[in-house]
């Protein structure tokens, strides 16, 4: 399997857009033609995977062809059950057969064969009885720093094995990051916030997992709500590709966003996922318009970034 | 339901021992008994989920007299993908069934409304078709505080509303814990080691939480493979219960382990996962003589930190 930073590359030009789409399931904020029909199933969990599985279908159907890769956040299969995570599988699958990649938000650690385990879980393979085999079939997932460099080389090893991706937090969008993030850290004489010692590491340990194009499969998450913060990050892990949420929903703009692009307009991804496919105007929409708004939305959202980031390069 | 502290305090009292089981399915070190029998089984599937669960439910039969609570370690359930999942489902209501209390090490966090999601996936309720739900129906969680207080607060939340509690990361006992846990953070003219900024958020968040005993149901992961921090952090989280991984196997001492107890003998459960379970003597070990060996290595853990515990509070 080619490397993952390349594969994603390869994508994000392909579909001329570094916009990625969030997948998170709640199933009170789904439209009524999807509820109704689950709600006639048999049973509780069967509804739950039709709901989840179902309107995840639909949105794929409606950008795979405009976006190169979705980002299911799994906390909110997770808080399904079984059920959900059988439609995470599902989801998976579905966004695969249509050719997208698919990037797993579970912002997952441990230590030593703990993380093992999750990189197996989500980047790798599983052996048992003698036979591999794949859990959750995803080409990237998302990594929690907190337990350190050591923490984070069992996913590297899958990443290597397996052409897969992580991305590592780094500094995150929401307004409460600052409590550890921005930790004034002593560095010699200087103080550096603590998300500049975490992107140092990022930095090092990407180093390893350098495509053809002179990016890492190890990718960083950087908000879009800190466009400051977002530009010395460019700076300091120049071979990493950054995963940006935070735009639309949380506030972060396109030019914001911008930041996180290299000079090559390359380099970054742009997650949106209420905007995408929640907010609807009635929950009374009919299939055919739910199909047109998601797609028209994320058409939209993908000009105004690449307008962005086009203009930071002339500038 | 009750405070989470208070109900995990009488489980420790009514078992007199702080020692809790870590269950880390691994199906390569399972004994032959299990494995040949899974084995028989029609589907892969099949097989998964039976040697997992089956090999659990001997464990818990084992030792559920023994001890207050179990620890699943999520990652090496979700490596196996859906029967992976629906094990996990079956160990904690086989425990809870058993009587004890069931902490699920998933080290999870998110930001605002996902980190609710996590909540109700493992501590609290999920809404559908109008109807609530439980997905993996845990007692406490275990989370990452990387996001900052805000992403705990939804936990907090979920904890109160449903009797549940969670244990944050402070101080974790892997050797690479040092890369950022340690690392000198600025306050005013002094430096602390970045644990020490978390602990105080700890101890700040877990106010809200406090039972009839004083002690909170926000507890902290700190390692028994780190004494010193261990006393340290003692003094600055009063009020909350420690969660120390690293005894067995990682190379904490009883001694170790000792100084995360309070004066009063309580305020810390210790975990020990593949000393329990694992490092068999042979893989072709009986039925027997497994369940035999799981009751005795507790029933030795246990004796060996009371004793060290009892030693701590004379000295």
């Amino acid at each position: 399997m080619d490397n993952f930073a390349d594969r994603l590359l390869s994508a994000i030009e392909k579909k001329r857009s570094g916009v990625i789409v969030g997948l998170d399931p709640r199933i009170d904020r789904m439209p009524a033609f999807i509820i109704t029909e689950a709600s006639s199933l048999r049973s509780r969990d069967e509804s739950l995977r039709f709901a989840i599985s179902t309107f995840h279908r639909l949105v794929i159907d409606a950008i795979y062809d405009l976006v190169p890769a979705i980002k299911p956040q799994s906390a909110f299969y997770e808080q399904y059950g079984i059920p959900g995570m059988l439609a995470l599988a599902d989801t998976i699958e579905y966004a695969r057969g249509r050719g997208l990649l698919v990037i797993v938000d579970a912002k997952r650690n441990d230590i030593g064969s703990t993380a093992e385990a999750y990189a197996s879980a989500f980047i790798g393979r599983t052996m048992a009885f003698g036979i591999e085999s794949v859990a959750f079939n995803a080409d990237a997932v998302t990594v929690n720093p907190y337990l350190g460099t050591e923490s984070l080389l069992p996913f590297i090893e899958t990443c290597e094995q397996y052409g897969t991706g992580i991305f590592v937090l780094v500094k995150t969008s929401n307004r409460g990051s600052a409590d550890l993030q921005d930790l004034p850290v002593a560095s010699g004489d200087e103080k550096v916030p603590m998300y500049v010692v975490v992107a140092k590491m990022v930095d090092m340990l990407c180093q390893r997992l350098i495509g053809k194009r002179g990016y890492s499969s190890v990718g960083a998450v950087v908000g879009a709500t800190f466009p400051e913060e977002a530009t010395r990050l460019r700076k300091l892990m120049p071979n990493s590709i950054f995963l940006v949420p935070g735009f639309g929903a949380q506030g972060g703009g396109a030019e914001d966003a911008a930041r996180c692009f290299d000079a090559d307009g390359m380099g970054a991804i742009v997650n949106s996922s209420r905007s995408i496919t929640y907010e609807l105007p009635t929950l009374e929409i009919s299939k055919e318009d739910f199909y047109t708004l998601v797609r028209s939305r994320v058409s939209k959202m993908s000009k105004e970034i690449n307008s962005a980031v086009a203009t930071g390069i002339r500038d």
